[in-house]
């Protein structure tokens, strides 16, 4: 089994539809610039420097004896991976120049050996790799080498991709099953995935096989290698502060784990390298792995956002249907992780089950995270709040900005696919697509309103007439669906995994019309989540709604009920947050009496009826903190 | 203003109604023997010993840099207290060369001075008084006293209160506002309780103004007493482990208290000594703060069985409405200490809205911590469980062991109260009590099968024909109610603070027959209860029911749904649980298809019916840890 399917790179893919434009410019005008002020405000450059002995920790230790910034390599690494993103969109001589004098940094940093985490250089030099359970060493590198990849991609430059290379070199000295190395891997796991780009980036099989070194050696045992470490330091291993590997997925070897469990975003990325790993080596049991545990948390552990992760203590899973609404952890970098897995899993078989959760993922959980204006963020993600969850412009652990960002600011490699004689639109929005097809070149344009409409215009101009299938994925959430073929309907076909096809000969200038009708609907959870019990969520397209407080002033959303038979329509609303489709519903209101405060009673209080509004759930809280709930009382 | 009543004491009270004769015979026969063997099997007994240097902890310290163990003798006095109270229904020789041989123990154990807290005695003598924040030093003091009032009063034996005496006034001579005394009090109450029982006993006013002295000094500021203490002891403020105040009810004077706040326990005994203050000082103003208390735990911080307190965090409160079931911590102490202060709350006017309270903890919260076989426990009372919860033989903090079993031996002191002419019924089962109402003295006895029924019998027979006002209790919970005395129909009058009052010259062989009707209730949360929206309980009489899985063996109560109009009826079952009426519901079982997994969808699923049955929520987990359900979806 090799992968069959190719993402088309979002370099390829130029966005102009509203939806995503908006977003896109927003992230390369005021994210990722914004960012950079931070990191140079927040003393993460200056801690690139390696002085000895080093400044006191801008971030204190926290409760497990760890401090946020031991993962500042990774922020930066994120950081040059967005911006990266940013200058392949535009060439721009001020940021490259940023990028490169953090390579100085770097290229000073490295030691000779090719070792390179600023953390450990400058604050423990001989303490390197001794805890690779807790001290992020491993997945610093990873990230640093995905921004080294995409800045070398996106520029030619290649100075900070040769630093990682060395540091790569170094790593695969250290871990390995050969004499004198040691059986480590990351507990967090990330330089999986980036190994695998690297390899990809430069065709280099070595790079491979160290990632599937890592994803083997997991959670093998006895000895398990997080226990001889501990004890290698001198620390107990049962003292462990989480009590359980599973909070890093290193509880079992990985090919037999079947549930998902354990912090989420370790998780994430590690099903990613999981399934890069299946393609690539063609390894069908790590595919069905991957299946497995795909199941589980889809049908088990995933919030209606894609939100992932209830558990602030883990920041990680629980139990199966246990989706609490308000305290919701739901990272956004989970749910990032989780379009990264997704895409990787679409790409082995074009199986629409897998684009209904990277969408799902895109529009609610995920976009959740980044604000309007492209300097505030979630890390958590809860499905309903009281008020008191509101977006910052900076964290002691900002992983999520710049997840978020590297995300929207490659938002259009996730469009499409290329397969065999196919050619596989996942996601609908305008945009122009250059798409090179087995030597043909198309050119693909989709006009469509989307997400706010249905309504998809998609023109195809080979460069010559062209035989191939072209596989349009009809969303999960579609009730159905009409597609024509310049101008005339085309019959219904039988749907292929969530895709139909249309296998012709393309001429220029064709053009494929598809309709998918866009009801509000009502959704209920699986009676087994208790937190959802008597609630109905709204949806319409791929996007979930809220009820936010600042459009319901008449309604105090702890009080509000939504009735089974209420009607509910959308109303285009250009005048709210930048312009979207809102939900508006016959709604009703609880009637407190505050002469008769009892707390329980035997019958139900009266109601009275309240006109409500919902909006989307990713542009929640952009209008300042205030109440929301996705989850309504039905009543 | 004084007391206006005065509660009959137990021992003039003789159970013989089914329900508590047999709860009262088991805790007597069974759990007070038992704890017994616990206290030595687990080395309490042997910590009296106060050897140097002293042995290793049995209990080992906890995140807080605490052992549990601290409290031993807190949970000796309790045991004493409630083996004292199964003395005074029958004496037992064994018993009191048990209770002598620990008294030996605490004579040998007292310091020249009085003072008398074994562990410090053993493991920190220059350390005593240095932590009252944490160490429960008074806290065990007022346990232990209570003992030995219970003791003295049972045996007449006074030799252990004769040690608690001194040590009492050596507590007086070091606390106080007189000069070289500490302005202290303890972060856990429970000794001003205490000491209004001493004063109560003895006479001696002095103990009267200690208690009050440490209600009033509590929380007043600055410097706050738990500041200035932990910096004498070199301990940084603002390091306390809990963060704020409000954990002890000391962030502010307890009269400017107005929201039930912090551990439920503390809370509980603090109000409970409140009131006994406002009532023996005639202090309105005590008074108000503990009926603004009352009210807002009451509308805003109570569990449907008097459960207290939803967080583990804290073992206390958190928000309004806040009342998860899962995870309601609801701890037996609290709903017993609630008990407590109903009491006192309800002897100061007589008002049903305290009895109400009364009963909804002891029928139901309260006695919930108690096993049938009196040996088992609950420390925390949820409302729900996936079956994990079960009761335990003991407790590295047992606690509630004793608190439930001083409780039941107790419980006929609950059932009367006399005042001013007026003899109150607050509570309804078999007994038979000699009460003297002003020199007159009154048997009254109740035939009843409540709280199994609401028909009571009560026949009247003074010594010799007097004119006294009955005062009858008409529950909160009963919609109607029909008396008659000596056969005749009596015309229904208007309550007066949830009681009817019959004014009369009663004679020998008087009957009032009183009719409440018990029908099947649904009860409903208010709205703003997040966790009970779209949720129904069922109540009978004074009864909260549940739905037990092992009843319920093709329900898995996680499917479960109870619809709106579905029919409940009761049903006595002798078969069961030692005898009960059980509810039988038509409810229906959500059908989830093993084929479609999916999480969400935009229909709920089918169900099918199914017989429903619940039971009494104090007799669940009697037949082994299972999933129950007191809030069921109703759907």
């Amino acid at each position: 089994m090799t992968r069959n399917y190719t993402p088309v790179r979002f370099t390829a893919v130029s966005i102009d539809g509203e939806f995503w434009r908006e977003r896109l410019d927003t992230v390369l005008a005021r994210t990722i610039p914004s960012q950079y002020e931070q990191l140079e405000g927040n003393g993460m450059l200056a801690s690139l420097d390696v002085p000895r002995p080093p400044p006191p920790l801008r971030i204190p230790v926290g409760e497990h004896g760890l401090s946020t910034q031991i993962f500042w390599d990774s922020d930066i690494g994120k950081w040059i991976e967005a911006a990266s993103y940013a200058l392949a969109h535009r060439r721009d001589a001020a940021i490259e120049e940023r990028i490169e004098r953090i390579v100085d940094r770097y290229e000073r940093a490295q030691a000779p050996d090719g070792y390179l985490n600023c953390w450990y250089l400058s604050r423990d030099p001989e303490g390197r790799w001794s805890n690779l359970r807790d001290c992020h060493e491993l997945y610093c590198a990873g990230h640093l080498l995905e921004g080294a990849i995409a800045y070398w991609q996106a520029t030619g430059r290649r100075r900070l991709l040769d630093v990682m290379i060395r540091y790569v070199q170094h790593i695969a000295s250290m871990f390995g099953r050969g004499p004198g190395q040691r059986r480590g891997y990351c507990g967090h796991q990330e330089i999986e995935l980036a190994l695998v780009k690297l390899h990809h980036a430069t065709g280099e099989r070595a790079y491979l096989d160290l990632a599937a070194y890592f994803i083997d050696e997991r959670g093998s045992q006895p000895p398990h290698y997080y226990d001889v470490e501990a004890r290698a330091r001198g620390d107990d291993p049962a003292k462990y502060w989480f009590g359980s590997y599973e909070y890093n997925q290193s509880h079992r070897p990985v090919r037999e784990q079947d549930k998902v469990v354990g912090h989420a975003v370790r998780a994430m990325y590690m099903y990613t390298a999981m399934a890069d790993l299946a393609a690539d080596l063609g390894d069908e049991r790590l595919k069905r792995t991957c299946e497995t545990l795909w199941r589980d948390v889809t049908r088990h552990r995933i919030y209606l956002t894609a939100g992932l992760g209830p558990a602030a203590a883990n920041e990680g899973f629980t139990r199966d249907y246990d989706l609490p609404n308000d305290t919701a952890y739901a990272e956004t970098c989970a749910s990032v992780a989780l379009i990264f897995w997704a895409q990787r899993m679409l790409n082995l078989d074009c199986d629409g089950a897998y684009a209904d959760v990277l969408e799902q993922s895109l529009y609610n959980g995920a976009l959740s995270g980044l604000s309007r204006d492209g300097t505030h963020y979630f890390y958590q993600n809860p499905l309903e709040s009281d008020g008191t969850h509101g977006r910052w412009t900076w964290h002691p652990c900002p992983c999520c900005t710049m997840n978020i960002a590297r995300l929207v600011a490659s938002v259009g490699g996730y469009f499409y696919s290329t397969g065999r004689d196919t050619l596989a639109i996942h996601l609908y929005g305008g945009n122009t697509a250059d798409i090179d097809l087995g030597g043909t070149r198309v050119r693909l344009q989709q006009q469509t309103a989307y997400p706010w409409d249905g309504q998809v215009r998609i023109s195809l101009d080979p460069s010559a007439p062209a035989r191939f299938r072209l596989r349009l994925r009809i969303p999960g959430w579609a009730r159905s669906h009409a597609l024509k073929l310049n101008g005339a309907p085309l019959p219904s076909a039988p749907k292929d995994r969530g895709y139909v096809e249309i296998d012709r000969t393309w001429t220029p200038g064709d053009v494929v019309e598809l309709t998918l009708p866009m009801p509000v609907e009502r959704v209920y959870a699986d009676p087994r989540v208790r937190a959802d019990v008597g609630r109905v969520a709204l949806k319409r397209g791929p996007l979930v709604y809220c009820a936010e407080q600042v459009d319901n002033p008449d309604a105090p959303l702890d009080l509000v009920r939504l009735p089974a038979a209420a009607r509910i329509e959308s109303a285009a609303r250009q005048d709210l947050l930048g312009g979207i489709v809102s939900l508006v519903a016959e709604g009703e209101v609880a009637l407190v009496d505050p002469e008769d405060a009892r707390l329980y009673r035997t019958a139900r209080v009266p109601k009275r009826p309240v006109r409500l509004t919902a909006v989307p759930y990713y542009a929640w809280a952009n209008r300042g903190s205030n109440a929301m709930q996705v989850w309504i009382a039905e009543d």
